[in-house]
């Protein structure tokens, strides 16, 4: 889930001068609405990594706000008060008003994560913890509470360069201590755990926003824009006579910066390398598949990628490694009336494979969060809904020991066009190419948000998400050979 | 939250045979209007007790209703089919389509059930199973499906009784094997891994309906109902323009046999053995309550019941046992403009006690289920998840060492009404009775069956109800301080 909070997110400083005036007085507006209304209260959670700019934020709230209306609660070491009452009672206590926002530096979530890290907690007291969490937070939002929930996160690199440069500087020497650096030294668990716990926690109603902390402007920039986005939704929800709670909308990285578009696609492989590399690779994954069997495990591939991207091909070459009886390959179109009569997941809840086979699946339940998400044939709330949906229902494959691979082909447009076009010229290969395909075309930049917002939000430990970077078809092929035999020689480890 | 279904519910042979031929007509026309609707999914969950007539009932439901719309799964062992894959994908493969009613005997509560008593699962792994059943079945609602759950159950003697009834029959012996009474051995354990279980799981949108087996006549006609309630408020919701969904409707006992009309209002206490037992139990509250700060613990007593049912006084006779630098009484009435404008429990969260220290509620967050739904102050939902809502908070006050009594004072109409009139020509005690009081009075039965669904739905092993017999003030008093005594020391021990 921090994959897109790693790539280095910046705003120069002149567009940060430009933007930053009029978002101030939008929000300014929009916190006066909503202190005008007196409808709902405004929860923003201010969490995440140290050195990100949690502190800063908070400052820059307090600065861009109506200090009368906003309250920043500081949530350190509870107080003896404080202990001596259940955990929520401290949050409980600090709940803002309607009409008033409450900012919470440190939450909830400090003491769960902070504790299993530090081994105060083993997993299951984790999940009671989180279990709680998301009861209240749905508690919250049920009772008409607008929750924004920001993560800040840096990687492990910059984290330790920030600390570095902090250290350097005699100004700002004071702000590193021995636990920054002592908490540094389990930065890696403590990414784990975090991701654990916004996996369980990002819900329909209440998502997690992650934010990279690194440049000051972008991380400003970025949540002021969720904070407007999310205050004007809700304001204009109130004329409404149908009240449906939304969620926070998502927000796209303001310096379009995403993690397709930092893909290398100039990766390539030689014809004459691709011949002998694909037979390798295709003997190794025949010998693993095998194994499947024995070892009481199944394979599921998922090919999601841009039209033309080569999932039939990379495909074919998977299920030319494999003999016929193992695998099946099923192709996911629009639903049939079967299929619509039946809750979303269930299509392909069928086809799951037991052990010892292979499904292919050549597009996925992840249509819902693409296709049915940039076409509108589900409300939003459907979408929202179905990235929590999605990982419950993978976790419970992983954890059934179903070996999930999932692969994202990555195109240029402009490969596309070429491809596009290479279609229509090509006679034996014009009956690849539809209107639908130049239609889903125009709405590249949709799509390509709604791919990112996928990655992020159903990226997992357990789950992950590779992707191709498939300009070049032979690179693409053999990435996704190479992908399954080392993913299934990881799991029979 | 099985109470209500160990009263002994019968209902006898002619009034059976006068309900059952409506019924059954109505439930076909129901069923056959969600055929032709083909807008949402009904599945009817069978579950409960050895013997409580869990297969009588599918077979009940497969002579009412028309077959073809209507399909019965029998989860028994899982196939090895099934076995090699994740747990719920027999069950998504046996989901009925849209227009459809499937009955699943045995269930996804099954296995964690058995599972949990038999000892293959610890206590975290039934969490992290009840979990996926929470989000499965919060993603079939949020999909339109109509889900009833019933649970059957037989009080430990009535279930030996009806295996030795089974045993003595020659024609019925064949029923009952071994391992049914190797399993009635685990009654205890099962009783409380099942209440963990409901207690979780009984959610706003899919709660449990508990059905006491003995009687046929009895838990037919409560099926029938609840199932024809459920299915005609979900078929007259369609053509609403607002797509709330609704849970199925909470229905009385048929038999008007309740946890609040079977107890014995007769009991009482002569006066003149009420002081020496006064000073008694007193004296023993005292010395327990001076334990608690060195304890780490704190009392938190709950005081609802009817109007006039002497909860003042019972209070004043506990705080009489108390120094007053312990103790907060918190009257609670309407909601102050300040606690309007925070979700509902916030009023009540700002009173708890820190150890060492009792706070004694004078009515409390059960207001929400009994005079805001009673009332209609609050939509059906809120109340709805109120329960839910309740648990979850009583829950973290007791791992909270908080210790936590409830009472719920009970007194006949009739006691009521002499009360009501003696405080109308009693002049001192004039102030004490209002119009109100006797609005309330004439939504009785309304308020009897909200405290019975209370009682059924918040009373769990960990924070049980004390129901008090008290058109007898003086045994009601009594009742109350050594029910706080018992429950201090049982904590202490």
């Amino acid at each position: 889930m921090f994959e897109s909070a790693e790539l280095g997110h910046t705003i120069d400083k002149a567009t940060y001068a430009a933007a930053e005036p009029p978002l101030r007085a939008d929000l300014l507006d929009a916190q006066f609405d909503v202190a005008e209304a007196k409808q709902f209260a405004v929860i923003i959670l201010v969490s995440g990594v140290e050195g990100a700019g949690k502190g800063e934020t908070v400052n820059l709230l307090s600065k861009w706000m109506d200090p009368r209306h906003l309250i920043v609660h500081g949530m350190g070491v509870p107080s003896d008060e404080e202990r001596e009452r259940p955990p929520m009672w401290r949050f409980w206590r600090a709940l803002p008003a309607q009409g008033r926002i409450g900012v919470f530096f440190g939450s909830w979530y400090s003491d769960p994560i902070v504790g299993r890290v530090q081994g105060d907690y083993d997993a299951a007291a984790l999940e009671q913890h989180l279990q709680t969490i998301v009861h209240f937070e749905r508690m919250l939002v049920a009772e008409g509470v607008l929750l924004v929930k920001f993560w800040f996160h840096l990687s492990k690199k910059r984290q330790k360069k920030r600390l570095k440069a902090l250290e350097k500087d005699p100004n700002t020497r004071w702000r590193v201590t021995k636990a920054d650096w002592k908490r540094f030294k389990h930065y890696d668990e403590f990414r784990a755990v975090s991701e654990r716990v916004l996996r369980t926690t990002s819900t329909a109603e209440a998502p997690w926003f992650v934010i990279e902390g690194t440049d000051e402007c972008y991380r400003s920039l970025m949540v002021g824009r969720i904070l407007l986005n999310a205050l004007q939704q809700r304001l204009q929800q109130l004329s409404h006579t149908e009240k449906r709670i939304l969620a926070p909308p998502l927000v796209a990285p303001i310096d379009q910066r995403n993690i397709l578009n930092t893909l290398d696609l100039c990766q390539s492989l030689q014809k004459s390398d691709y011949k002998d590399t694909l037979e390798h690779y295709q003997g190794r994954l025949n010998l693993l598949v095998r194994q499947l069997s024995e070892r009481q495990r199944a394979l599921v591939a998922v090919f999601e990628g841009w039209d033309a991207a080569g999932k039939g091909g990379s495909i074919r070459r998977v299920t030319g490694a494999l003999d016929a009886r193992w695998y099946r390959v099923i192709s996911v179109g629009a639903p049939s009336e079967e299929e619509q009569a039946q809750p979303y997941l269930w299509r392909f809840w069928r086809h799951i494979p037991r052990w010892g086979r292979v499904t292919l699946f050549d597009r996925s339940w992840y249509g819902r969060v693409l296709v049915e998400r940039v076409e509108h044939f589900c409300p939003e709330a459907a979408w929202m809904r179905a990235y929590g949906e999605i990982r419950e229902f993978e976790q419970q494959l992983v954890q059934h020991r179903v070996v999930l691979a999932k692969f994202w082909l990555h195109i240029s447009k402009d490969e596309q066009l070429k491809r596009f076009q290479e279609r229509e010229t090509v006679r034996f290969k014009r009956f690849k190419i539809t209107e639908e395909d130049w239609r889903n075309r125009a709405k590249w930049d949709e799509y390509e948000q709604a791919v990112c917002d996928m990655i992020d939000r159903t990226h997992t430990d357990r789950a992950p998400w590779t992707l191709v970077e498939a300009n070049n078809k032979y690179y693409a092929r053999i990435k996704v050979l190479q992908t399954l035999c080392q993913t299934l020689e990881a799991t029979f480890d």
